[in-house]
């Protein structure tokens, strides 16, 4: 039996391909590592360049602009929440019961948006924030309504329940108003009881 | 009996301060009217000039820039609604049942931020947007739920019943998504009946 040829998979990407796809992940990483040790402010693209040992060029060429990278590390952090989300370990995943899992949606989300704060600020200046962020909440937190049985016009009880978990609002409550994240939580918890009726 | 002094009351600007007081109102009302005719785009330190009379310098000198202009506008805006939740005829104003109120200031909030949306997104870009319209709205939805025995993290709730009716949400639903204004503000009252428990 002659040995099978090998094929490339259907959409598989070519080699030199998966290399900038490689490299593409490579910087995210080490701009995500330098986010987190110092800040968005701290990071330009000479210290990306460098801490993930390619040339200053290369991440002009991947990113454009400053601007354009962290938008990219933001979408990327999105991505693996999302990802989480529909796939990930319960109660945030599939498995739990859906009232578990509008708890541990609300808590992550609340959670991931205080961490990225200054990035989204940043990144939200150039305009250049995923639109598509905002509707995958909005079908996901509607598709978890629809299982608890709340009867109503579910997008718009679920653009409600998210716009608490928005940052300017996240951001008037905790560094201007001063309130506690946790009582911020307690908040949004109770909220959530009074829209699904529980 | 000799004829009083005429003693200035206490707090009554000097004159020139009162021609100044003038002047900027005229000037806000030449704006206002312009952005309702074509649009906060249309309106440049030009035009307003010309629409109230007065010199290019004089604008400049009591606004600064267009920004400062647009800023103004929005400010004399907010405050004449403010009045009006404060001070003018119910279902608004005083005198209404709290839960009439409450549904007042919401439609009254939305077909405002509607009517305002493209001075508040200039007037936001300058970060010149005051954060005292705020703390209004927080201030008199908690009051409303006091007055409606409703019981939990006012403040909280408050904010919660607030965060869809800012601007980006209903951009958002009204602009993106294609919502009727009908159905947004149904969905609004939805949400202050199950904030309430009405």
């Amino acid at each position: 039996m002659p040995e099978p040829i090998a094929l490339p998979l259907v959409g598989a990407p070519p080699p030199e391909r998966r290399d900038a796809a490689r490299n593409r992940e490579l910087l995210l990483d080490a701009a995500t590592a330098l986010i987190e040790r110092s800040g968005p402010r701290g990071v330009t693209m000479d210290a990306v360049a460098q801490a993930a040992g390619v040339g200053k060029g290369t991440v002009f060429r991947r990113f454009e602009s400053r601007e354009g990278l962290m938008a990219a590390v933001l979408n990327h952090s999105e991505a693996e929440w999302q990802l989480q989300v529909m796939s990930g370990p319960p109660p945030l995943g599939p498995g739990a019961d859906p009232w578990d899992r509008l708890l541990a949606f609300g808590r992550t989300r609340l959670e991931t948006t205080l961490l990225h704060a200054e990035l989204i600020r940043e990144a939200g200046r150039t305009g250049a924030r995923a639109a598509g962020a905002y509707s995958f909440t909005v079908t996901h937190v509607r598709y978890l309504l629809t299982e608890l049985g709340v009867r109503g016009d579910l997008p718009i009880l679920a653009t409600a329940l998210l716009a608490p978990l928005e940052l300017p609002i996240l951001d008037q409550q905790v560094n201007l108003d001063g309130f506690p994240v946790d009582r911020v939580h307690e908040g949004w918890v109770d909220l959530a009881r009074r829209i699904v009726g529980r």
